[in-house]
């Protein structure tokens, strides 16, 4: 939607050097914008694209204004006041209002009239939908969950059933939210499930990427507070709680019970074992997982980046003849 | 659903110690229960719970029947005392038998009276769905495929082809069974795909979790016997063979061909490599995987607990000086 | 298919040695094949099952042919050949032109007639769907996507929006292409999302297993060229450039902006990091992941495999205590 760097520093806050008449239509990167682009620079690594950029304006640090070669959008958190901007240049696509011929509606279920139903979706009893909520086509919305206002279920998303969600969710396709958890006793004769009775509540504000199953409590609900961010493929288990503002990239699953704090950072294919507590402020990098109470903020690692397979070979064989050479050290002291 | 302590302990075979006519309606952990709920003690860790409950009744052993405040059902094994006692407590919904209108069913299917088709199920050519199966919403079962009788497809889910599930299982969202096998043959202009011409052969009592994947057999078919359970964002390749009871936590990935023994549990994110044979009863722990046959059963591991980062860094470089080290004992043995 | 040994090998053009007018109807290993059957042998492991075998012909090299007690296809590369001729045995199975009457397919949308749209699709505006292209059962295809000649979206197959799609390629249930990134801007407020306007190109003969999710870019497009070939529950993060004929098993995760070169192979549940540029011919195995930019061709590797738990325990203290070890060393050494 073409906006001018008029309105763009108006609506978000933000200092403006440089004509206010001009109009954006797009955002790119510094290196491939065009006369229409707003561009951001908020790391050091891409100052020297800085100069030669063709970009209509730039979102940047005030430090960095004397070298830029186009109007400027002055801002201590570029990326942030980029974000911001790009989504007025690319709102999510409009909708109308109303329900699509082919869903099936509940009798019991209740759907505004602000709200969208796609086709081919599926709500079941008691199900609530909010103001100017959308529920993306083959979605499948089971019974007794409520979706507050200003959601967007983007497509086949999964919520089988007391999941309560709060305001101005975004949830991706394929997303599974209240499925059993994985609860089953050891009997002579085989496992017996044990009922995942409780539900899955969520804050606002929350998005939840692609193929991510969040699981319903066995008892007590499975619980994601505001402002929580969640990649794709991740998996939280029955019982978990995950404090506001936390982020977890791909792949990241959280074991049963385990009770997260605000504002931690999980890398990619990172996790945490069950029925363990982790303070605020936690990251925890890539491919690493917590396997114990965590009582200090800070961040937290235990992987070994890729070797050529020939060094490693070496490096594991040394690793494994550990003992041998205690061994031979403490015979050396002798 | 309101039941009795006597009709509890009638129904699941163990002895009550107190008044049979009292209801529950619900359960709850031994600290949140209230005078309509069921409770257990099965560890130890809870012990300390025991005397302040506010349950009507709690399921644990004879040893811990005289620090019950409250009604007790004695148990050599509360935990599935428990989950059986739940079930009745908390039985899965019921379904009214038939197929709803939106659904598309091939004329050749088979779908008996007792079975429900839930909204916008698509069936293929020749499937057979058994007595008092439940067919969720959105789910796909492709051309070929059997369904014993008393399964539950929550939602969503897709069976590809030629897939036959025994009796009693639980499939939930975004699961798919009988998907292709990763098979590819290298030449000088690229990959040539191997077809995938096996099956899925599923036995009773098997549940699957929330988008976990089972390939169909490349030839031959992928086999998961009765009693397994598999929860959600896990990997079964192609030709897999899992023997019963084995239990595999969130995000395990079993490569192709490799074969399971009976009664094992992978932990989250564990796995194995393809074309190895894995014994009965053997447990592989959290973020480990097994790199060839295993002929013991046993307790297998090797993960690495997050650390702190600088720790983490410096333990890092420690071992990667391995080789020095040993050239420095080397020297000193001289 | 039945199809006669004379008409694989004309079609396939590889020499037979045998009786051309035999007809085989399926494809078998060389210990389970009957007189039906064609079977391989491509690895040496497997010689020793072929002078007993019951196949009415085998794909083998041309120095295995004195010991094959059947007719013999000789091949240079008899897994290829073997791929090609089963291809030929099990076709695909064949669909009807046409748009099923539960389809909703939007106005502007363009399906020409030799496509076949299953039962209870979405295709949303201005989607362009190829010839003999099929798009199976409970698919959603969003807005502006193109998907071109001769594909086959299995069943449960979501194209989020502005996903160009080239020729032959092959989507499994549960894939997900085109969904948002994961980029959030920190503010002290919480996380801002950062808009992701690029889209996601597919070259041609490309095949995603299932729930596997590819993210639409950032700022300009994800890119996956031709010939690549991606397992199950595979993540290929947002701006990501995967080269030709790269192959990823079941689990792979590739984090933002990472460029991967040409024929590369990742192993199960391997990765790398973002923002790192991988050249071609670089094989990764099994759980290891690239923490940084490969500029040589080879194998990678960084995994622990599993040993006995008590072994292990005792592994993991010898490294713990590395540090002390080397202060031990030192002190010798004075």
């Amino acid at each position: 939607m073409p906006i001018s760097l008029g309105e763009l520093a108006a609506s978000v806050g933000c200092e403006l050097i440089g004509e206010p008449d001009v109009v954006v239509s797009g955002v790119a990167s510094l290196d491939s914008a065009t006369s229409g682009s707003l561009s951001f620079l908020s790391s050091s690594a891409y100052s020297m694209q800085l100069p030669s950029t063709k970009a209509a304006a730039v979102v940047l640090r005030a430090e960095d204004a004397d070298n830029c070669p186009v109007a400027a959008f002055v801002s201590d958190n570029p990326y942030a006041t980029y974000a911001r901007m790009a989504a007025l240049i690319h709102p999510e696509p409009a909708f109308e209002p109303g329900v699509h011929a082919s869903a099936c509606i509940a009798d019991t279920a209740t759907v505004v009239a602000s709200a969208h139903i796609a086709a081919l979706v599926v709500i079941g009893e008691n199900v609530k939908i909010g103001e100017n909520t959308y529920v993306g086509p083959g979605s499948v919305i089971g019974a007794n969950c409520t979706i507050a206002a200003d959601c967007r279920l983007v497509a086949n998303v999964t919520l089988v059933k007391d999941v309560d969600m709060g305001a101005r969710g975004l949830l991706h396709p394929g997303v599974v939210i209240g499925s059993d958890g994985f609860g089953n006793a050891i009997t002579p004769q085989g496992w017996v499930k044990i009922p995942q009775v409780g539900g899955v509540r969520i804050g606002n504000d929350v998005e939840i990427g692609a193929n991510t199953t969040v699981d319903r409590g066995a008892i007590g609900d499975t619980v994601i507070e505001n402002g929580v961010r969640i990649d794709n493929l991740c998996m939280i288990a029955h019982n978990v709680h995950v404090g506001e503002h936390t982020a977890m990239a791909a792949c990241t699953a959280i074991a049963g019970s385990t009770v997260i704090g605000k504002r931690c950072i999980f890398a990619g294919r990172s996790g945490a074992v069950g029925h363990i507590t982790i303070c605020d402020d936690v990251t925890v990098a890539a491919q690493t997982f917590l396997s114990k109470d965590v009582d200090e903020p800070g961040v937290y690692a235990a992987s070994f980046p890729a070797d050529k397979a020939r060094s490693w070979a070496k490096q594991l064989a040394r690793f494994r003849r550990l003992g041998v050479l205690i061994e031979r050290v403490k015979k050396l002291e002798k």
